[in-house]
């Protein structure tokens, strides 16, 4: 196998990463203000040979694979969502080719689409972050604005789900009621006050309000408000999930604050984990995707 | 006994009426701009003077109560929370006073606090609502920006629960993703489905994204997905709820589009409600709690 030029194309950003034939990472680039919302309709092409102009130039005939929003309905072309149970041949085999401005093509990764209770859930980009992993059989974790929890079962997603996590942390801190008590510097206690009030129950609309009572009662620093709101969102998030997905170990895809708040909200529900981060995944994704063609 | 000032002073409006000593509205006035949010810090007598002096100068004697979140840290004097269980007349007894502008003088009912699991729960204005219910014994639900559920026992609050509900779709609608991929003319149908999927496990920050997902599957329409907010919204607020304070019959104290909502999700709870309105809770309450003066 030779070269591979892997992209990572996301709704803000851009990247594009140059491997070897063992995956090894040659040459990157980064276009942090070229994601999706920045290109024109007709303007795709012309962005991604901006960004790889110089690898082709080197072997026009390099593969090309993106994966991430690029393939979405408001992105370069829509590549529909593959089912579950999907491995990564499934998703190598339903690529979609997009033509390249030096006539060349490149190829966007599906994303995958899972149907449960009547409800759909769906995730772009995260697939190929998950068979970056490297796992068989388990449960992997992608903490963020969406939070997804994945099942493989034979090296294929069987089941996932996806927790607003992270925008209703943005929305609470950013718009609400709650946000305005909060304070700085921060009080990092609330984080595990927030973790031990979402193990209870009542649901979490209404223990949301507890971070607006407790400082209204005295009872707690507004200092300790955005902490409290974080932990609670994670705390919830985790007892949602180990209902479906199990007490077992799992494999987080987070480094830097994330990696840091839900390895503290891991243990402190007793899963282990171990953490790898989101490069690596999405490189060793690519890679593995790029090894089924 | 006499008649009595009956004054409602949130955030956003100020309303007052005169009652007779049968509590009957003899007269009233609505100020839709005087909230607290925007009077001056000093200038809480003059406001209040300005609406109600013609009723003072026929009788300057006439007591004034007010409710709402005039007695709020931010209002005009702080009237610390009563704590559960609070009865009418452990109300009274708690009033506080302010000088009018008159050199007279006007009380304010205090809110009330409760304590459960180790958090809290606060209720300002609500608990002039409750007992304009006029039960000893039941299940009381007060919808609306943040709902409050509260369970009375011998004619006391025992104990109460807020949730978000109505400000979490506020939040969901203006400014999430969610609310992004909503469509106008609203398709009413999706708050049934909403509600349907409210019973569902998983948790609220993850049956949320269904919005979403769903659409992007092609199977919700976007003009179902505002209803459908509504509908999970809602009916996962009546879920946590009924785990709470049980499945007997309730009172809901709503009228217009709150009544007709609450109304269907309650049906489809198979919970029996009687509505009253908020305007007849409020000057019920009134006169309960002068009563025990």
């Amino acid at each position: 196998m030779s070269h591979t030029i892997a992209v990572d194309w996301g709704t803000t950003r851009l990247r594009a990463f140059l491997l070897d034939a063992q995956g090894a990472v040659l040459e990157r680039v980064s276009r942090p203000e070229g994601g999706m919302q920045n290109v024109p309709v007709a303007g795709f092409g012309a962005a991604l040979q901006e960004a790889i102009a110089p690898w082709l130039r080197a072997d026009p005939t390099v593969p090309v694979l993106m994966a991430g929003m690029v393939g979405s309905r408001n992105g370069w072309r829509e590549a529909p969502y593959a089912t579950t149970p999907a491995s990564a041949s499934d998703l190598a085999r339903q690529m979609i080719k997009v033509d390249r401005t030096d006539r060349g093509t490149a190829f966007i990764i599906p994303g995958v689409i899972h149907q449960e209770q009547g409800r759909f859930d769906v995730m772009r980009g995260e697939e190929t972050l998950i068979f970056g992993c490297k796992i068989m059989d388990g449960t992997i974790v992608l903490p963020g604005t969406h939070s997804k929890w994945a099942g493989l079962h034979g090296g294929k997603i069987t089941r996932f789900a996806t927790y607003m996590t992270g925008e209703l942390f943005a929305l609470l801190r950013g718009h609400s009621i709650l946000g305005r008590l909060a304070l700085d510097p921060e009080d990092a206690s609330g984080f595990d006050r927030g973790l031990a009030v979402a193990r209870q129950s009542g649901g979490l609309s209404h223990l949301l309000f507890s971070a607006r009572a407790d400082v209204l009662a005295g009872a707690m620093p507004g200092e300790a408000v955005g902490p409290y709101l974080s932990g609670l969102l994670i705390g919830a998030e985790i007892t949602g999930a180990l209902d479906v997905f199990g007490s077992g170990n799992v494999i987080v895809v987070a480094d830097g604050v994330l990696e840091e708040l839900y390895g503290k909200a891991l243990q402190a529900f007793q899963i282990k984990a171990t953490f790898i981060s989101p490069e690596n995944a999405l490189i060793q994704g690519l890679s593995q995707i790029r090894a089924e063609v």
